[in-house]
Order: C-alpha cells, then structure tokens, then sequence
C-alpha cells in the first residue's frame, strides 16, 4: 500500500507566456517574436511536471481561476497525470499570465509579473485533506504563517503513526520575504535558494548550510543550489554533501531549474536514497534540463532511474 | 429587408494580452504589472466590435485555431452579438498572442507581435459567403492577392443588381506592405493610414489623398486619418473634406482607435450619412475611445446615434 502513496506539493500554479526574441524591444516600438509559447508555471506546479516525469506519482494543491487560461492550465496537468483533485477553483479571480521575453542573444529574461487576486490555500482547506494518500508534502514557501500551521497538521498525523509511515514534509524558501524565514524550523527537507543566501551574505552554499543550519528542527536536511557551482546539503551527522553541477552543452533555458533540482531530490529521497545520492540527482535533472526548453526532456532522458 | 442586411469585416483576429506599467521594464529584470487585461484583438475584429457597439449588424470572418484562446475570443465575439458563423477554426493552429506593454507615465504603447501560422481567408473560402446577406463588405488589408479575387466575386455579385442593392466595399491600406497597394483600385471606400501615406512621403492627409486618388477606382472615396490632426477624405468631386480631431480629456488608451474611427465611418455611410457627417462621427467615436481603456464606453456614449 505505501508504494502508492503520493508526493503532494502545495504552492503556485501560473500562466508564463514566452516570448523569444533576438533583441530586447525597445520602447514604443512594433517587433515580433521569433517564437511564443505557453506553459504552465509556478514553483510548486512545475515540481509536479518533474515529479511526474521522473516517475513519481503526484497531486498539486493551489488555487486557479476560472476561465479560459485555467482550462489550459488543468488540461496541462492532466497531460502529465498529475492528480488535481485538491485545486480550487475560484469563479470570480482571473488568472493572470507572467510575460517572459527571453532574448536568445544575450540569454537574458525579463519578467513581467501580475499580482493574483487568488487566495493561496488556508490551514483550513488543508485540514479537509486525507493525509493518508501522502508519502510526502512540499510546500513552496508563500503564505507562511498558514503553511506552518499546516505543517502542524500534518505533525500531529505524523505522531500517530509509525517512523516508516509518517509523511516526510519539505519546504522552499526561495524568495527574500521576511515572513517566509519562519518556515526553516519546519520542513524535515528544507530549501534553501542561493537568492536568500546572498541576501543574509553568504557567498556560498557551504557558507550558507552553516549560518542557516541552527534555524532548522533537530534531524532535518538542508540543501542549497548554487546555479553552475551545484549544490550542497548539510544533515544531523554535520557532515556537508556537495554534487557539481552537470551542465548541459548549450544553455538553452533555465526557467525552472531550480524547481527542478527540487523535484529531483524530493523524487531520489522519498525512494530511499542516500543525502549524497539525491543531491548529484538533483543536479543532474536540473542541469540536462537547462540544455532543452520546458520539461518534456526530462521524461526521456530520466525516467528510467 | 434591406433594413436586417449586415456589415461584414474579413481580416484578423488574435488576442492581445494588455499590460499597464508605470515604467518600461529594464532588461533581464522581474517588475510587476500595475494591470493586466485581456481583449480580443486584430483590425477587422475590433472593427466588428465598435460597429456593434454603435448598433449596427455585423458579421467577422477570419480565421481561428482551437483551444482556450480560441473559446476566449469566440465567447467574446458574442458578447458583442457578432456573427460568427464565417469563422473557420483551424485545429491544428496556434493563436498566439500578442504581448503589449502599455507604460501609462509616457503613454507609450510597446507592442511583441507573433507570426502566426493561420492560413488567411481564400478566394475559395469566401466563395461560400452568401452575399444576399450583406450591404457592406470591409477587408483588412492582409493576403491581398486573394483579397483582389474575393472583391472581384462581389463585383460580379453586384453587377447582377439595381445600384440600391448592390454591396458597398471598402479596403483598409494600414501595413507598409508593397503587396497590399494593389488594393487600391478595388474599393468604393480605401482607407489609407498615416504610416503608409508616410512611407511615401506625405506630410499631411491632404498631400496623402491628392497623392494616392489616381491610384483607386472611378467613383471610389479615400480616406486618410491622422491622429491628433483629424481625418480628411477625398470623393469623385475632387473636394476635399476634413474634420478635426476630437481628442478626450485625458489621453487613456489609443490601441484599436484607427479600427474605431473605419468602424464609425463605415457605420456613418451605410446608413446613408455624408461624407463629411461620416468623417466627422469617425473622429468623435473614434477620439472617445481614447479617453477609456477598451470599447465598452463606446456603447454607452454613441449607440443613440
């Protein structure tokens, strides 16, 4: 029974429509795209589209509009049998698209971002959750002071059972918001992103597994991904892990790398690998992934594992 | 009967995804949209949608893929009771959108186009149209060489009838495109845009009209607007008429203002306005629209009319 347990991740599901350019538009002009495509984005969601296509069996839980933008979006999910059954859909909030231009000459990429008018999900839709399709839950760091408390859900479920069937719960910082600081102390996997390490002056994943470390609870795993430098983890036994990156031969797009990474290692630990197994997984997935655009490579180059 | 005959306008659709900043977003940075909107794009589709506004029938045949764009705009295309019933939908295509950036501190309007891999309208497709059903038939100018053939069947259509009946065509000249100057000898009403008139040479409307009349048919009308300068028209009589432009307090949103201005006058003539009436209503609908995002206030400001 436990093998057909799922990895549920919560967080973001968004719109990204790129547009790939060989020159960034000046303003107040007319130019066209060499190409455009539409793909289903945001942290936790791309995880997923990993998850899936690593092999795993997994459900996203977030919010969605309705409307025409949200069918893409749940259709995309299925696509990639991921279960949707924990979405909301919420009738009255658009779905807002993230404009990407990525200028194929530079490699550059500039975001326009939209504000959602979407609820993120509450301790209280969570508690309406069967925990005990989950083998594990990662949250992407976001409404924090709900996400803890939805942690607290799922510790308390835990205390009830046995080591082997207790869920695992990872978290992501990855952006440098105040409130999202409070989620270290309580992911048994905790990322940590090279943003939020720079930003409290760390210059490196080493540097920064050793400052953050005391922030998290007794016997959790740290990671941090440092672009091409790989990544690093530091566990209870205070030993560092560290895996080099595996980048590709041409750098073709890293919109979602380091969801990637995340999903990968996620995948390797909830299958019984080692800290040191995960992590060089981590950086292979992500790294092939950086040589080919979206994710569909993945399935397969990797699926196999 | 001739009361319930329609106005039909062949040419473009896509969708323009409309986003407010207060500041063009500098390369390879992430910035938020102040606002992001959704509409339903392409000349001859927002021609459609103000003639309707203004209250007339009308029609729109073009082409569209299939998908969730595609419900987007044929759900909005009925909200404004445009008959769609031409429409040929293209499952195997993409509708891609269009990006623009609209900065509202320098009212600069930034705009990502996509090539698009829907075949046009054919000669062939619109040998189908029934056109007992139409009085007016207006073509974006796009594949001009089948759009020649398409004029060419209404020509034969009208020869066959009392001049009271006969279809009244109009072109529109927008793009510096040199396929698209073959144009002109085929409408009773040309509309020619600042752009191409400069592309010539032309510093104003009038030099623009004197310049271009040899070039359309015996009878035909031509018609030349400026922006803040107004419109101007030239007729069989060799008088020129002009109107000022009507601009709004606050300049707000001049995307579609030229489909608007064709639309009014379009709208103007077939009910049997003068030139000078149809010119003049061209520049006040189409000088309202400037001052609110969007078409809808057209409704409210001139369906009375």
């Amino acid at each position: 029974m436990e093998e057909q347990k799922k990895i549920l991740c919560v967080g973001l599901v968004c719109l990204d429509i790129i547009n790939v350019v060989d020159k960034y538009p000046e303003e107040d002009t007319d130019s066209r795209c060499l190409s455009q495509r539409w793909q289903r984005g945001g942290n936790a969601s791309n995880s997923c589209t990993v998850l899936s296509l690593l092999g795993a069996s997994c459900a996203f839980m977030g919010s969605l509009s309705a409307g025409p933008v949200a069918d893409f979006i749940l259709e995309d999910f299925q696509k990639f049998c991921i279960d949707v059954s924990l979405v909301s859909e919420h009738a009255q909030c658009v779905l807002p698209a993230s404009v990407v231009i990525s200028n194929i000459s530079t490699g550059s990429r500039t975001i326009l971002h939209m504000n959602r008018n979407l609820p993120d999900v509450t301790a209280e839709d969570f508690s309406k959750v069967n925990l005990h399709k989950f083998k594990w839950i990662h949250w992407e760091g976001r409404n924090a002071d709900e996400q803890v408390k939805m942690i607290q859900q799922v510790v308390a479920y835990n205390s009830t059972l046995p080591q082997q069937q207790k869920i695992t719960v990872s978290v992501e910082i990855e952006k440098t918001r105040e409130p999202l600081y409070q989620l270290f102390p309580h992911g048994d996997v905790v990322f940590v992103s090279k943003d939020v390490a720079r930003h409290f002056g760390f210059h490196s994943a080493e540097a920064a597994l050793r400052g953050f470390y005391p922030r998290v609870r007794q016997g959790a795993v740290l990671i941090c991904a440092w672009a091409e430098k790989g990544a690093s983890a530091l566990g209870p036994d205070g030993l560092l892990v560290h895996s080099d990156a595996f980048p590709p031969e041409r750098l073709v797009d890293t919109l979602g790398a380091g969801d990637t990474f995340n999903a990968a290692v996620i995948h390797s630990l909830s299958a019984g690998g080692s800290l040191q197994e995960a992590l060089t997984y981590g950086c292979r997935v992500a790294g092939a992934k950086c040589g080919f655009h979206g994710y569909d490579g993945i399935g397969e180059k990797f699926s196999n594992k």
